[in-house]
């Protein structure tokens, strides 16, 4: 997929998190695409990046699954608000996160990330987010998005 | 809680994880007290492990309770073996990630994390873990550990 990553495009201030912020320098910078009905996501895991020799450390792929699943509750938020998407993006946050491993996730592979809209709940967002290696899914997670809390801002 | 943190008595080749690994330098260097019953884990998050200004990333937050849960089980499992506690730590892996945010985290504070085990479904070991600022509870997680099977020896 192609365009402007969501991340890209919440308010400056915003784009700070170690997860998927452009202005954060030490953190992962995820960037996630979305084409109004999926996203997609690609992100190379460092070498240290290790849990056990040879396989990707749980808690990236919980961080990755966070964070994209995050901006396609927000993309998904802002194209049912504005289908043109003229409007600034929506900030949402993770009220929770759940990661199945379904198999062991290699080191020295690229990780392709899908995420889907699955459920809407009262304000909140359900977002389905598989991480792929090849043809294979490794990891299942599900991220319920909920809109930034004005406690947050 | 004091003693050798669980994360130290795992066989070498076993001490690289991001999360926990303290032969990792570019890791987190979790450390995880057991004392039979309950596990303790402290944290200090970087100022650059941030989610929105002022808060703690999620991601991290969901990388700190699973090493944490992890590290519960195995010392659970070893414990259950042998409650002297004379034999080398049993290595387990996580299955299943839960990670409920119940409030924002602040940035600037020292994370308790505290480890219980909660059940055993066949040979997999069920922890819960919070997280908690000052006496406040701010995450609350379930990690789904497993024996670290064959294919990551």
């Amino acid at each position: 997929m192609s365009g402007k990553p969501v991340q890209h495009q919440y308010a400056e201030q915003l784009c700070h998190c170690y997860g998927c912020g452009y202005l954060n320098r030490q953190g992962l910078q995820v960037k996630s695409y979305f084409d109004g009905i999926e996203s997609e996501a690609r992100f190379f895991p460092k070498s240290y990046h290790i849990a056990l020799p040879g396989f990707v450390y749980g808690g990236l792929l919980a961080s990755l699954v966070d964070c994209h699943g995050v901006a396609t509750a927000a993309a998904f938020a802002t194209a049912k608000r504005d289908p043109e998407m003229n409007c600034s993006m929506d900030r949402y946050v993770t009220a929770s996160l759940h990661v199945y491993f379904m198999k062991p996730t290699p080191l020295g592979e690229e990780l392709v990330l899908k995420g889907r809209f699955k459920e809407e709940r009262k304000n909140k967002i359900v977002v389905e987010v598989e991480i792929r290696v090849g043809d294979e899914i490794k990891v299942r997670g599900e991220v319920v998005a909920a809109p930034m809390p004005d406690s947050m801002k």
